[in-house]
């Protein structure tokens, strides 16, 4: 029993880590922190006074330096607050209660909506549809994106289903970006809803991890050039370019689609905090900018996305399976039991993301996926947390005859 | 026919002024440009660290300092972002696919819902329900707030009745302030629905243009004492204290509804920005800070009321009638043909809020209120442009025999 007394060893050295969210750490925290003394000037690029009321699109000069970098024309984006997740949360709101283009009705008034969520997913697109009432079915994730045979005959076949949650690039928790193929048949295939929507949350666009970016098709062009241009809504932010509380969003779409959120957020909002879009202009540049920034969170995180590997082949090879992302925040875990681990690691005073997490209502039917978040901890603390991880692997694994 | 003579020459001026919309002057901008260089410490004062995801309720430090202008426990304030209509816009689209504390369903699935609109009124709250298909009702507004007999009325006798919009201090546009007992009427009146709620935009809270400030009842403690706890959802900004476009944003209510509120906003944010809140905390310190720069505030917008009432009284004495507020940023304008003058006036290059719009569905039945913003022209501006709206009211008086 040398997996009870390696996992009784480490429950004694009473630890408290936390894997559990992927939050930049205050190292990459400080490469942002001149952030805090702009911007020097309140006039926009256009004259007008950032201080006061108005313009809700968002800055043109804001807009225009991450159109080449989220792949849409800068008159198809809007930038928003702190946060994607309320854009995409409000996106699905206003579509609730304000009929989308082409939509025969509000999502409201329908008898069902259904959301495809490929699987392990993120949890938060899943706590959006649970509070708003909308079915998730899933979908498996593979390393090329979402299972697109089971996609197409989903979309095909089910008028209720209305919306779609892709992270196409440095997936969470996977890694995986999806392939030109699965980009290309995500914008062309049919779908019985008039009014199907797919919601591209880029949230690791520009977050590499190697020096050769991974290029991501363009969905929007791609939507175009097939026919369904108010198919796809993107949606990206700065939470872990500058500062995770205090960066900005953006939302772009079809001219559409834009008009139409866009009239739907003038009723909530006389305008975005151009202040803080001013800030991220100066201190971003431009897309060069934003890059060579970029490549300064990679030289933090990489490392700790290397030791989460090295310690996981040393202790795991041959028990589970895991993922080695060239991008994004998370590595994903795949275990036996793996609630059993997580519920171990928390006795050991290690806590994960629970277990299910990354599966639509909590539930990850194999009960497989472990979302390793490294980013966080320093690496001495993460070095600790994986290697008290795998005690817990091998505890559970020892315990069901698996090892 | 003096007065058709004195609007040609208006008109042969050339006009352009802009007198549509309560924003501040360049130069109240102006006194919060420290702002721009702050926070020196992204440490909240508990020791977080205010860059990083998380805290959706807003740092303590902020909620202790707006809770005794705000009349509002700190434990039930939440800071929002940069837009109190947004806190409010997003309240009634929880109402919508939440329930409430002590609704029986979700206010979406009722068959139909109506709010109380005291008019004159703001258009934004109309613009809200109006989106969100919500009924409007209006009651007439007196000078110590709404009709309390009409206003019982329709709250005792229709269940339908769910909400009711209210600017209790320095009201939009009239300036009224909302007497002790009216506020002590709202706070106990029955109501027919269990889940009635008073959105009260306290947004001129701390917005004084005199020495002795108006004191308005603490709505949210004679509820509680009244046995309706939850009745009242409060909010304010800073918008018209700090920065227009990036102040923060409050949030308040009994503990029901912030929980209820919380429940709902956790699946839409992951943190408001707290660095915005701390760059707050740092320049504005403490309530007597608040009250120091609203009274800057004070003697830069103060003169500008004062000129619009020498103006009006010496060109339209007998004519109209007008409002002469204590604070805030409005004055109501009654006069006959109120949509006729603003559409002369337009024409001489004198840009008006619409007539109507501060009723529901743009309809002013009596055709009698313009709304005026006198606080972003300058002085010289300014005269010139209620000069030349005086010269409007008294031709078309003039026109329809009044004069």
């Amino acid at each position: 029993m040398t997996a009870q007394r390696d996992y009784d060893a480490l429950v004694q050295r009473g630890l408290s880590l936390d894997l559990t969210r992927g939050k930049p750490s205050p190292r990459q925290l400080d490469l942002s922190d001149d952030l805090l003394k702009l911007p020097t000037s309140y006039r926009a690029a256009d004259g007008t006074d950032g201080r006061n009321y108005g313009n809700l699109q968002g800055l043109a000069e804001l807009r225009e330096l991450f159109a080449p970098l989220l792949q849409v024309p800068a008159g198809q984006l809007v930038v928003g607050g702190n946060a994607s997740l309320a854009l995409m949360h409000d996106t699905v709101v206003h579509a609730l209660l304000s009929p989308v283009p082409g939509a025969e009705r509000r999502w409201v008034e329908e008898p069902e909506i259904t959301f495809l969520c490929p699987v392990p997913g993120y949890d938060r697109h899943f706590t959006i549809c649970e509070r708003l009432g909308i079915k998730m079915v899933p979908v498996p994730m593979t390393a090329d994106g979402p299972d697109m045979d089971v996609v197409e005959r989903l979309v095909a076949g089910d008028a209720s289903v209305k919306g779609m949650w892709c992270v196409p690039k440095y997936s969470n928790p996977t890694g995986a970006v999806y392939s030109d193929e699965t980009v290309r048949r995500l914008a062309a295939m049919p779908t019985a809803a008039p009014d199907f929507r797919i919601f591209w949350d880029n949230a690791y666009a520009v977050h590499h991890l190697t020096d050769s970016p991974v290029e991501l098709a363009d969905l929007l062009a791609l939507a175009v050039e097939a026919g369904n241009p108010d198919r796809v809504f993107v949606y990206a932010s700065t939470s872990k370019v500058t500062l995770a509380g205090s960066g900005v969003s953006f939302f772009g779409s079809s001219p559409a689609n834009v008009e139409w959120f866009l009239r739907n957020t003038a009723k909530q909002s006389i305008g975005p905090d151009k202040i803080n879009q001013l800030r991220h202009v100066e201190f971003l540049r431009d897309p060069a900018g934003v890059e060579a920034h970029m490549r300064k969170h990679a030289a933090l995180i990489g490392p700790k996305f290397e030791l989460v590997d090295k310690v996981l082949s040393e202790r795991l090879g041959g028990l589970a399976s895991w993922t080695s992302p060239k991008g994004g925040y998370f590595i994903s875990l795949e275990v036996p039991h793996a609630a059993e681990v997580v519920a171990k690691a928390k006795a050991a005073g290690i806590a994960l993301t629970p277990a299910g997490a990354t599966h639509p209502y909590g539930k990850d039917p194999e009960d497989r996926t472990i979302r390793i978040a490294p980013t966080y901890p320093e690496l001495e603390e993460l070095e600790q947390a994986i290697e008290g991880l795998a005690v817990c692997v091998r505890l559970v694994a020892e315990k069901h005859g698996v090892a």
